[in-house]
């Protein structure tokens, strides 16, 4: 389709990118090339680090270029609290929005029995022993509220009380500048059932 | 916001791709170190491949890894056609929908005398002294139909003119496909004053 061979399989490698199709893979190979070189140079750049660096800390397996993440090593933070998150986004969305002060464990997905997603592939053996080394008090549950996250929250909130750790769920309900009438109605009932006392 | 620095670095790198916004490119980040490292490693390779190596046909300006693109360079296409356009996207879109088979001048914009696009910038001098070498008998004018596009192909045709050679433009009017209810006015009024003999 392109007259140079390389042009055509730039924009082939663009597709590789989430939600980019034949039409805007092109229109990006076509910015890069004629307004960006210097952008695509560092993106070149990062790409090759990004994948080569960065890897998933040992301790809370949230993705980082070194063997324990910031957080994990940071001795500013509250180590009796944990909060189990999916995705290394969710960590990001927290940090930037709640003063949450202590650990994370990424589950990297949640449990689910029908895609091969066990208890061993989100490795809970590693909340595990965090657990069993008895410096966690409390364990917040912040998976998605859907099936599979409340699933997850559940499964692992068994495991903390195994250990008579206290276990906790994020609360869920209608968000802050929603009106009523627009909110599902899945979350509305599930923010009657879980009113609170004023 | 990110723990990891060069993941931070990556999301601010992936933002330079024209409709990438702050979260589409925390989606990319994560899906290309999550899911396709092999795609992430690709993609470096290209892009700094394209950007060192593919720069403008000496002949016809459009984008190409040699001095001469493909096109310039067969001894298939004829010589005594030229194609004038805009983009190198419009080059290939043509290839793909047409049996055009001249050659090409690909003018990297249209004439834009508020930000400083004037004939020198889209190095008509090119095309002026292809036109003086007397091979080329029909000048084919297929820029954008835009008030610049229109323009822009109105300059190059008295240029043609002041040789004595044959200047046309592609057909404007209703899409095949199309219903008249649906088009804008001015394509159909377009579409009716340059009616056709059956």
């Amino acid at each position: 389709m392109f007259q140079s061979r390389l042009l055509g399989e730039l924009v082939e490698a663009l597709r590789c990118l989430p939600g980019v199709g034949s039409k805007g893979a092109q229109r990006m190979a076509f910015h890069l090339l004629e307004r960006d070189p210097e952008g695509a140079r560092r993106l070149s750049e990062k790409l090759i680090q990004a994948v080569e660096r960065i890897a998933h800390c040992s301790l809370c397996r949230n993705l980082s270029e070194n063997q324990v993440c910031d957080i994990c090593a940071s001795g500013h933070r509250d180590r009796s609290l944990v909060c189990v998150v999916e995705t290394p986004a969710d960590v990001a969305a927290i940090e930037h929005a709640t003063g949450f002060n202590g650990l994370y464990f990424v589950l990297m997905g949640h449990l689910s029995p029908l895609d091969g997603i066990g208890p061993e592939e989100l490795e809970l053996e590693r909340l595990e022993a965090r657990l069993d080394e008895g410096a966690v008090s409390e364990l917040i549950l912040a998976t998605n509220p859907t099936v599979e996250g409340e699933a997850t929250a559940h499964y692992i909130s068994e495991m903390a009380r195994a250990r008579e750790i206290r276990a906790t769920r994020i609360a869920h309900g209608v968000p802050l500048g929603g009106e009523l009438g627009y909110v599902d109605s899945g979350t509305l009932s599930h923010a009657m059932a879980g009113r609170t006392n004023l």
